[in-house]
């Protein structure tokens, strides 16, 4: 993955989305005169894939003071222990202590998300997943999730926004409402045919109307070689798709020479349901996963203040001074 | 809460957002010269509360046609059953199909934290419960999701982003660094007192240095009757906020003279902790809540086409033609 | 019900079937001349619904002397509690002592199936249930299994030795073979209307070939008003029968007109399952249940003798003397 | 074991215990003329052991047509795995059509009961069972079950007609009613000392009228060398056979010199309570199991047909075409 | 009860069983010439019966200033609330200090013991209850068990020193040894009948080497009228005693004309194994408790100072001034 | 551990604190003139540490006839089997009989109070563990359970009287009383300092008014090189010690200079929670361990005979004869 480019918003920059303690705590220190060289450190508050550092490096590049800054961290997609250090900055207190709700929230959320999909990735062992949860998160993040599952190991993102910031394609097959607007399974696959550019591959989704496997025989006898994937998301009121199914698909494409034309699966799947599918041994060529990567629990951050001018400080339930972890690396 | 004004991004407008099929599908659908009138309806998952409706109406308003739409919904806050249908949408299908994902994904993260909301301000019975998580989501939903949890019934949030979205003051008291980088606690009372405006309440955070009692005099004794409450955060490593530290503080200030500084609370909270100290009788006025509300689990949303030019319809697993729900009203 | 009418076969009459040492004992006590009069009580070891006590009255029957005689027993079909007894014997010890192994096995294996048959005909509160186990038994008590099935408040049993001990007629659809040899649900169903007898109800299998919701409207499309049932019997690998499921073959029925056709469900059914369908709302009209019912676990029933003429007499573990039950009736 | 002769009962011949929709089937297609030579696969629902193919086999061979036949199958007592194909007949359909019910039916009693036994077995460690289970099913299957418990692993069976099929001798002691009617356990003792043939084991049961020591003791002083065994069975109501009370009971008759009588226990016994025995290092030397062998759940199996005329064929659900398995065996 | 005489022991007034830092404390305290009026109060650590206070009553009696004390407690026997303050002391510190460790463990194990036994007691609806479980505590305190037994609620115990504190006379029948050298149980109960005063009880243990029904009637034909009760106390190893076999030695007593004899049961007996006997309506006429009650841990108590010369004060966790609690009475 | 020397208390001897029935026993065999030499073995219910055997040993020096007995037992501080023989008594029944209660009792407290100090020493690793729990139990068995808890491997008791029986120096620190009634934690430190002969270490208790990091720093300044350790013993009220806290202390006390002054924990510890310091490595120079150890429950110990005049025995439930046990050594 290329280097990402992230830029911090308006918003973000003004203050605008930070908790206002800290905008009044800039105020008083202001007032004060007090403008000390503090050192806060950011720890997780449990293990995971790390996600979010970019974007915040790019929110600390516009707001340090060049010449009076040291920033410490680990690297986007590393994995991190439970209470490990991830960010340590040292720098004038003013200059970024209003960004810790910004901070804070870009990580939490950024790995909480990567974490998912590196556990869906781990369980398809090789098994290619796409990203197909955007509609299960507020737009505003829909592109942050989708480069965060890429992150974790996603082959691929569904959204658009994702798609860019990860540097990629996106990737897609067709919706029931394509068919149902068109009325007919074959008829919508012909129709995707004739006009997606031909790079697109050709992925049907054959659970609308008909049987799965008389549809996926339906439509691969309609397309020829030119079909790339049949895809099934039957829904939980008919009983999900199980690993019985796909091998009966496959089963039934085989025995009709189709044997090239490969078995997308998705429809409610989580780590367990890739493993179950896996242990049944169902022929499957890729999984689509979505709430379970898109809904995952942000992960807790918490960041401190533990040297203010070189003199080793903490709040009570903290050690005080520098926290030692050598896999931290100077990134400013 | 006045009507909140929800304006939808260039980003969302342009399909940015979006899951790239729904693009794929809209071409498609625009070179086959079909643009039947459809009827979508959207149903959630599991029952909890419904937000984030006004902004799906702000988006609907924007891009249906208005001599040829019908959109029928529940109301902002209202109470959903699970698998209920909140919103029907009657228009051509071109006008609004690229959005499915937006409107989902709006209404997932709204009704995941406003229900989440919901819950503690159940548990907490009339004490009043500020939303204080911004700090664990991306910034760019750190409005949205304090709206959220404003209309989920808490008394107040702590993003400045939110609170205005809410229409109303954001929440604040002083954060531990303030305390750490000014050296004591009641040193950086005083500098708040002195430097914030009359209207904004003086509460003093009082575990940060000292015994949580012992600095609970010490800011009541340097304020007087200028002090609000003392708001109580201990951390894990100290054994969290109990119960019973709550009742101790209260002693010492009632001993004190002090009777009419209140306690808030912080620090890891949720619906069953919450009840926790209200069932051992721990005389708290008010609730700092963090992540429970902000990483609550978005509610899963579903959108289905069940007519096209008045005929029903309906994929596999899904009832062909209109779903009755008495309870929706025509909203456009 | 009328009266069943049970023979006690060659096998059970000679002795063949029982425990050896009862044939020992007998033989000793011949030859020691001791025949006094003994009596006899069976009691069941947990609650369930008694069935076996007309054959094992016609056993009785065969061989009590006529003159020195009397039995005590509760009726076919009636509750029993926990370690209640259900059967007296007096008479001369040899006259009987070689059928206590019959004795407890007529009414193990009755009252066992008779029992798991209630239980399904509760949980569906008025639904009929029909008895479809008899591929799972061993085809010897095929017959006597169906029996306690309809003692148990079944409406119907498939097997037709089983049906004709409960004095009714079989019920039957038809199976997956039938279609599969001649090919289509459709044409299958045409063969079946045109030969069977007209009181034979018209009851289709629509999950062999296609969606379950079309071949549905495939097969009343080509009986109309002829066709009585939908059967939907979906094998676990497709997900077995949802209540959604039946809803929408409901929902596409009544579309179409045929709001009169019935849906019958079955497939791995058991009192929990009946309960889903029911709690779900499903609008199913009668469910067949296989080996929960024939399956079901034979109810262990004891003998011990508790008066030996006329005194008295217990083995360890029992209470001496006869034990009272005022629900016993004299039956011969 | 001697190759067991089986006879179809002409119950089953005539179809007399089919489900009634079989016999429709035959019906329907003699009547359309559709007589196709069609593969049928019956497969296990889970992992055993399987017993009662040679019945299987017996009612094939009387129906099948010699010159256009072909079965594979496992062979009786093979463990087969969950889901495995265990029997495969290729013959014209009507010629076997009309048994499925009865095929599924013996093997899935057979195997249910070969399977508890086996486990019995299995946890005895070389230490006999003995299947005594005879009085808690219907007289009907009282050999087919003895026999099934013999094909488990199981020494020895109670029923006369079990032990004939399985071409044994049946194994017995005495039962209660022997002594209660006798009046005394010595003299009952005695008694079956005297008249029985010398080649039936002198097993003495001592638990009921006096404690199982002491009756020990006195049987053995009475019968002297003569005496095989002593059979410990306590009821419940009395505590049940526990490891100690052996160990007593061994204790005392190796005090008095009877180091040669063996100790039997019955009552209750499944794996579980024998694994006990031998876990506590209790000196049994023979078991008596009864209902956990004669009440095991059959285990179900389903028949499908594969082929019709050649052409692979499936329901949905199922592949469709012959299933691969090495490890069946041309039969006919 | 009368009022118990307790008498502290020198061990205890010289502080030779007190913590050593209490021994230091009032040593530093004497050396300082400090000797303020404090005030110390005692609560629970969770919820029980209180036991111990009238021991506690008389050791401060001995060492508080008669001219300069102030006691308050809830009385011997009173139910106690979780966290409840049972006893409060105001006298010059140095007169008492010395005695908090005493003071807490007497109250410690007093109540432990009472709170089981009321548990005992509580589940017996009113059958008698025996404390026998002086075998299993410290010779030290056998009589401070039983007497804490007594209070408790248990009608007797077998301990001599804790009947003598209790009032009361010891409870007692003869144990396994006693018959054992005698040889033979009636024997034994003949010899105990010959020697023991009229006004003890004839109680006959009838486990030792007989059936219990057996061995119940032979001691019931040998004392005839005078035998009070049979005790039954089968081991572990032959099952424990079971609510069938006290119904099955009723019956046999009561059918040889023996009613009045009543029975008695011990071994291992807990609330939960009386509350067995009860619900199976076992007609059981006195239970025999050992390590329940004797074993029963000890309920913590904590004291704390909670005034100095009248000011209140407090540890951290504790809250200053006197603990209001309407139930504590002025003791001294 | 030097030889401990106990002697048989007067009430003891008396039998005084016997079971009533033991006396009466002794007397009716004396009135029978029946003084067999029988042989009596006792038994523990479960595993564990032996305690007691000391205490036995010096009883039954007192009581055997010294040219008539043999008496094997296990060694004091061993580690017994569940159901093994620990001690073996022949004799003139007589000489003992009246004893079993007491020999019993005395076992089972120091078994069980040894058994519970061995699992804390075990859990500690190294890390010295002090016996706090003499305010847990009577004061007449204070001694007698701090003496056990020594034998279990405890490094240190805080009461005199079982420092006294184990030959120790008793350990403590100072109660929070003293610092109550002092006023104040650094000057309750002086004065101990002040008046402690110097062999005693000095440990400030550092958790009664201020935060614990605070005073464990102002306790150190205030006593330099003098200080030995601070004790942490935080309430459940403040959250009990934490790893985290302890982390912390040593953290602020190194910082400062402290590096020599350890840290001892105490507050509600058990196995699982030493275990939980360690884990976490929080750097824990000793333990203070109170009703774990003391609230122990007593190990249950079964006395029976299993000879009379060199003639097996036995009463039911028991193996007659000699139990063999190789461990046993002779003892008198």
């Amino acid at each position: 993955m290329k280097q990402p480019e992230f830029e911090p918003s308006e918003e973000v920059l003004s203050g605008e989305t930070t908790d206002i303690y800290f905008a009044r705590t800039i105020d008083i220190l202001r007032r004060e005169g007090l403008n000390q060289v503090a050192t806060m450190e950011v720890f997780t508050s449990r293990a995971g894939l790390l996600c979010g550092m970019e974007e915040v490096k790019a929110l600390l590049a516009r707001v340090l003071p060049e010449d009076n800054r040291e920033v410490w961290a680990l690297t986007e997609g590393e994995a991190m222990e439970s209470k490990e250090v991830v960010l340590r900055i040292t720098a004038p207190y003013q200059s970024y202590g209003l960004y810790e709700t910004a901070i804070g929230g870009i990580l939490a959320h950024g790995s909480g998300w990567a974490t998912a999909a590196r556990e869906c990735v781990a369980a398809a062992r090789g098994i290619p997943i796409i990203s197909f949860g955007a509609r299960h998160v507020h737009p505003s993040i829909a592109g942050a999730m989708d480069y965060s599952a890429i992150v974790g190991g996603c082959a691929g993102c569904s959204s658009i926004a994702g798609a860019r910031l990860a540097d990629i394609e996106p990737s897609g097959t067709m919706p029931h409402t394509l068919i149902i607007v068109m009325g007919d399974t074959v008829k919508a696959t012909i129709a995707f045919d004739k006009y997606m550019p031909p790079e697109v591959p050709r992925i049907s989704l054959v659970d609308t109307f008909k049987d799965e496997a008389e549809e996926s025989l339906r439509v691969a006898q309609a397309l020829g070689e030119k079909l790339d994937s049949v895809r099934l998301d039957t829904p939980g009121e008919r009983g999900v798709v199980t690993a019985y199914l796909v091998k009966e698909v496959r089963a039934w494409l085989d025995l009709a020479g189709f044997n090239k034309v490969k078995i997308f699966v998705s429809g409610g799947l989580d780590p367990e349901r890739i493993t179950y599918f896996l242990e049944n041994e169902a022929p499957v060529d890729g999984f689509g996963v979505g709430s379970y990567i898109s809904g995952a629990r942000p992960i807790d951050f918490t960041a401190d203040l533990h040297e203010v001018e070189g003199k080793p400080v903490a709040k009570r339930g903290r050690i005080p001074g520098i926290t030692a972890n050598p896999r931290l690396k100077r990134v400013m």
